[in-house]
């Protein structure tokens, strides 16, 4: 069994990451599981570049976050992204932890579908290119 | 029976909530949530501001976002907010539509707990002055 | 003597905005300033979707901002924007004021020139089309 | 003479930095200087908390960006900030260059003035504590 590709990048919480409670506020989030995201499809080589080459564009559908501890100012994370789901449609699970304690601070994930570009049509079916880039088929 | 309260705001998309596939990026549909929140919890007189006299502060734990159809630069929205449980934590759903066709272009929810400020202490039932401001006890 | 268009737009700070010293952050200017900038070009009928039918983008390649005294959270705001220079450049002038008091609150500018899509080749003078839609020229 | 603190940090332009043209959205330019000016600020054991701890606050009141080549999706850059002036106010270069080619891509500056926490007091010198933490007094 193939296992499935993950990606961890390091973050430090800006001062424009916080909101009025010294907290980074919950929108911010999104924009931290796109770094690791980021990392994860560079990795497979299938980042927006290739993908807008492969005549696709995979525009999420579906985000979930769910904040298990408030994260401060200046706080050194590491957020792991790691494919869970690719066949029909590509589910990322994603995971904040402190840097130096290892205590996990939020949770999610995030669904993408494959649509056509410049059409926007939704595939059904993953394309593909995923499987190959994934060196799931020839 | 009381009915819970809603707001409904209008929102016109902007140049810069737009991504390199000219659609709105899937992370400032938060900021469209709050926006919509925000009037409603004003609406009760429960704002940020109340909020913080009232001696808590009511940090998002989970976020939720389904987007059913990608939204335009200039496209005209209409945001509207409603509260679905507020006895142990505050529900709120969301739904943007366009503007002039009333089309559904996406829902969500987030959920807030009442943390005590500033320790910061998890509150397991909404506190006396969230059903007073709801207009549910004296 | 013609009068250079200007447009205002009415903004209520949301939570968002704010950091953790509860004042917009410095940054999110740029989002007010664009919401004017906006609705001037709007109502000279030269909005992004026209500009690009024209065969142009206008990049900024300039940015100011003047922070005159701090602006806060739930606070309602008028911004204006004005033309100021549109032969070679366009020069937009910024004020930010409190929607209540009048009171200033910031002032900027941005200057953006035409570069050709999508060979980004940079216009010295301003194309023709511009003055048209100014009311400048036939 | 002493030589004025700088710091530099590497960034890579991620897909929400982007706006329609494909390029790093001009409002954004303010968080890539947070993060060097952030760096340098940290260099000198002077960060938000140690401001905080300090009796002041520094807001920025004077924020000028000169773009100089459009950034794009992916590119890897490299942010140095660089202290300009110190004595009545904290002035802050900026250089935005490709981390590759080292091209020149913006530059910038912030001027930032000590306050009064909770007074929000302007002063009209630095107080002392920036020298010291300069190493500039005892």
């Amino acid at each position: 069994m193939t296992r499935l590709p993950h990606a961890e990048v390091p973050l430090t919480v800006q001062f424009h990451d916080c909101d009025p409670l010294g907290v980074v506020w919950h929108g911010h989030y999104a924009r931290y599981f796109e770094h690791a995201r980021s990392a994860l499809m560079d990795g497979i080589d299938y980042g927006y570049e290739q993908m807008r080459d492969s005549g696709y564009a995979w525009p999420v559908i579906d985000l979930h976050v769910r904040y298990v501890k408030a994260i401060r100012l200046g706080q050194k994370l590491r957020v792991r992204a790691a494919l869970q789901e690719w066949e029909h449609r590509l589910k990322i699970g994603y995971e904040l932890r402190d840097a130096d304690s290892g205590e996990k601070l939020a949770r999610g994930h995030t669904i993408q579908v494959a649509v056509t570009v410049p059409e926007f049509e939704m595939q059904l079916v993953s394309p593909a290119i995923l499987a190959h880039k994934l060196g799931l088929a020839p």
